[in-house]
């Protein structure tokens, strides 16, 4: 009986972390990293590879050039602020692909850049280091 | 030799329809569409599916919400304008879902709303229909 209800707690742990979930444990992590001013952390989200591309009021595209652009335009703790996302739907596209849309909010000193808003779509694919980001459009 | 050759272009024919050439299609359609200032045409790139997303300063979800958003923010063909766009890249995500980023260009007089431009995300999934368009992220 214990070793009956053991086994059923081990395979709810293993079948848990849906792909969903997984995901948001990605944005979570990424948001966690950015609010401890941690950019290299913080770009552990996207994929490391010349295709991944980030468009914002240009486009960006390889792994360089996006942790790039965050480096120059958030080069200090205080211009990073304070992240929040909300409202994130998560669609899947396929067992390998997902489009996420969500909000974000950056809760910043006036001298810092001031407070910004916006919209993100990211395309996210399964890769073998889990869950990455490869084209985000942020505005 | 006849025959070989005719069955050779025929099946040339077959194949050269890819999927970035049936999308790069599906996307010169609407400008078309949109360039006789017919929006009903130019929504047959969208997924007619309560999932469609348009996502602009605001988010539209559904297809009849990116209808209904298109017809107030364009209401006549002066609105509409000469749509044009550029630096496409298609990018596949597996067999049945790409991701195209592309530059726009919207002409137009000053009374009409004046010049426009940004930058598009695609997510397009293959559905019976053909590839149509299941979030539109424009900025």
């Amino acid at each position: 009986m214990l070793r009956t209800l053991l086994l059923c707690v081990l395979a709810f742990s293993l079948h848990a972390a849906t792909p969903e979930a997984d995901i948001r444990k990605a944005l979570d992590d990424q948001t966690l990293a950015w609010n401890h001013g941690d950019i290299p952390a913080f770009m552990i989200g996207y994929e490391n590879s010349p295709d991944t591309t980030f468009v914002g009021k240009e486009v960006s595209k390889g792994y360089t050039a996006v942790v790039e652009r965050y480096k120059k335009n958030y080069a200090s703790k205080a211009q990073m602020g304070t992240l929040q996302s909300s409202g994130l739907e998560v669609r899947m596209l396929g067992a390998d692909q997902a489009v996420v849309i969500g909000h974000f909010h950056l809760d910043r000193t006036k001298e810092a850049g001031g407070e910004s808003a916006g919209i993100f779509t990211l395309t996210f694919r399964k890769t073998p280091g889990g869950w990455k980001i490869i084209v985000d459009h942020t505005s």
